[in-house]
């Protein structure tokens, strides 16, 4: 499926961002993950648990039902599923079959966020998820703040094409963070196992006037602004101010941010968007990040503008229309190869 | 098509319950029926008829054209149609050809109901109707009401495999008229020709608070509780209270209820749904009637509820999802299986 | 596709109208034209452009974007285009690569109409425009009033079905223009390359009241009326009132009208039409011609109704229904196949 190759829609046997914390509560929680429909709820000890959000009795959605202790309770016909899986009740029949069970998804609730394992359970390994202390999320250096959440009209793919050509800042976002410098500074681009990186070095440049004014800091400085994707789920970027200094990016940092953007897949035509911000400066003024966070829903909105608009026009053609890829898109194309790879290894014979 | 067999929708040649009498008036009316357009409407008589519902010529829908004198005529270009499908008129020539003309329905109007024969006409016999007498819509013991119209957000089926599975009255009915003791009683279940029927004996139980209200009634009663389905329109049930005997329901009846649940296919994915009630008390309390119809509202919206979200979770699979069958599906099961057989009989060679 | 033969559209190698003139600005408007996304905009200079509306990057919608000085950049990225489509700016590199441009449609803007050529530019001969001083648009003794954009909402093809069976007047416009008169005269039709005509002379005939009114005429009249679809864009009438005379329409001329009903199509399942009206009398009032225009409106809302049911009935469709053809849809019938003709012509080996 576009921008994939035929076929091909997303690697299941992955960690992705399922939801924020907070949005998994007594109360079921029905979300659609990588095309399976995935009912979310918590125990009575506040453990955060994914299961099938499919009845399979009689497909009635588990995650508009109801939890009844650590189960959940169909609402259809009362069958409950623990959180294994496994049935534990069916109202109108004594035995309970072996074969009647649902899904049970590896769940990993770290920072604000809950990181789900769509695919095979026995290949969920939490080491795999991206170390929170070194994104910045549990630094006490920096100050983290979640955003809102976002579902997101169009496939997920999009959403990564958006976010690996930042030359669209300057024009989709014009009138919100544009920023002229970065577009013209050198992009610096290297990869490694799962993770593709972008890097502009901004050397002796002036300091934009907002965040000057944030950093209480006057005069030139080095600036240092990137994102590394780390497939599939989630793009981490920081941008970081220095002290001019001969060697570029040794200077005192004056203070900085990081950026995080997790993008996971929902259906076939949709996907799910969490947003995050954290500083390294007054990180104690709660009120300051919130209004960082709010300040940027006009930007995130223009990228889900962009989306649904980008998605509709594919729908409208009966063929798929042709595309020119730039210079710009070389991580874009190296990223859609990259997760082709995952889909492909998933699908070769032996990979279970 | 599931929950039948690939390829298989409903069969056509079977009464089915078109409307209710006040529906259908001298403004012609639209309502697909086992995926044919029907046009209906009253003739200067008042007799109800049911025609083809899409003009031969431009495909404009007769059940949105006029009425003229006991004909429809199209909005369109005015071509006219008479009661037996016959083209009347064509305003722009004289000659009518004999290849202009629309299917005309059985139809035949008994208590408050309108019955259609949607296949071949010459195999219409309205002897095939289930008896209203017998089933106490026009039996002076009862007191009949009929109740709404509802569009169902979901194919026909879906509703029969909610009234075969009693068990859902504990929880998709769980605030309203939710009754545990008929979920634990003994179901006994028998079928014959054409039908299939569920009845629960529940010998010297107490009886509902509501109901003894009712029936003026204290201490503890034989219940018998009930549902026939005449397939493939009408399931017809009962909930009877007798006054406790040695032998099982030969005590005074004391009163009770019957209840109608009338399914209609419609287009692929929706149905029409007509639900009524009679009881044995009060029977010219005019307002209890029409209040025990209203109260049950809540109830039959949590039906609709269920279906179209089964329905939508259907849609959102690529693929069909499989499904567990329970031992109170045997009913379920077996009506499935009772709709293939009526719909194979029509295709087979020779049918007609 | 019906009413054409399977496969068939629409011709694009022909000149259809695509905007009024005032819709056209400096801020981008997205129209699909024969299944194509086109925006359009006015240069500095005022001259209105017709471009693909898709970027070639990411597909982002161009008429969706912004005009910066003569050229349309891409609200997204920033890729930029002039009027003939070639890219000039790709802001995150240098180099502008040939491949990257988009088609530019031939456009004429004539009266108050913007003529678009849809297919191959080479062929785009403006000449094959209708004579707008023939049609009256732009002949001094008419006065000639734009009326409102309709967007159709079902296939073009079915508009043409509606304009060249003119017998619906009396029946889908009963309530607003219904002229029973017009319905039993004579039909005389012909047709040349590229055109169908259908007249219908009334001679010596009661003046319709409210004409007589406008053109403060008393007594009978010879009163010509007729149509000539110039294939495939637009329909141009008239309805002529002359005194009474030995030989036809040879007597003094009291008064009379020119209709146009223009029909784009659009995506597959919608189209465009623009509708205008031209009158001999009273050409300076100008109140009276706006008057005139809104006064048709509701007729033009009931062809916008006819089409969207019919366009849902025949969805609803799982086979393509048949059709019933009569005598008045000669003319149809004919159209229909001129409009194969024109796209297998362009669909021909060596047709370009």
């Amino acid at each position: 499926m576009y921008p994939l190759a035929e076929g091909l829609f997303a690697p299941r046997n992955q960690w992705y961002i399922a939801a924020w914390s907070h949005e998994v509560t007594r109360q079921p929680m029905e979300r659609w993950i990588v095309n399976q429909p995935v009912a979310f709820y918590r125990t009575e000890d506040g453990e955060a648990v994914a299961v099938g959000g499919r009845c399979p009795h009689r497909h009635f959605p588990l995650g508009k039902s109801r939890v009844e202790g650590d189960h959940i309770e169909c609402l259809y016909h009362g069958i409950t599923f623990d959180r294994t899986g496994r049935c534990v009740k069916i109202p109108s029949q004594v035995h309970v079959p072996n074969v009647c069970r649902i899904p049970a998804y590896p769940l990993v609730e770290k920072w604000q966020w809950l990181w789900i394992w769509p695919g095979d359970p026995d290949k969920a390994d939490p080491s795999l998820i991206p170390d929170h202390h070194v994104l910045g999320l549990t630094d006490p250096d920096y100050a983290a703040v979640g955003g809102p959440y976002y579902s997101v009209p169009g496939r997920y793919t999009l959403m990564h094409d958006n976010l690996l050509d930042l030359s669209h800042l300057g024009f989709l976002h014009r009138s919100t963070i544009a920023s002229d410098g970065i577009a013209e500074a050198q992009e610096v681009r290297d990869e490694g196992p799962g993770w593709l990186r972008s890097a502009r070095n901004m050397a002796n440049v002036s300091c934009p006037p907002l965040i000057a004014k944030l950093l209480q800091h006057q005069g030139r400085v080095d600036r240092a602004f990137g994102m590394k994707w780390h497939l599939p789920a989630l793009h981490a970027g920081f941008d970081h101010f220095h002290e001019v200094a001969p060697e570029f990016g040794t200077g005192r940092l004056i203070g900085g941010f990081r950026v995080y953007h997790a993008i996971t897949p929902g259906k076939t035509n949709d996907a799910h968007y969490f947003f995050a911000l954290a500083r390294t400066f007054a990180r104690d003024d709660v009120a300051l990040g919130e209004a960082f966070i709010n300040g940027l829903r006009a930007t995130l909105d223009e990228d889900m503008f962009a989306t649904r608009e980008i998605e509709a026009m594919l729908g409208a053609h009966a063929q798929m229309p042709q595309e020119i890829l730039l210079k710009g898109d070389t991580h874009c194309v190296r990223g859609r190869r990259m997760l082709e790879q995952m889909i492909r290894a998933e699908q070769a014979p032996g990979a279970g």
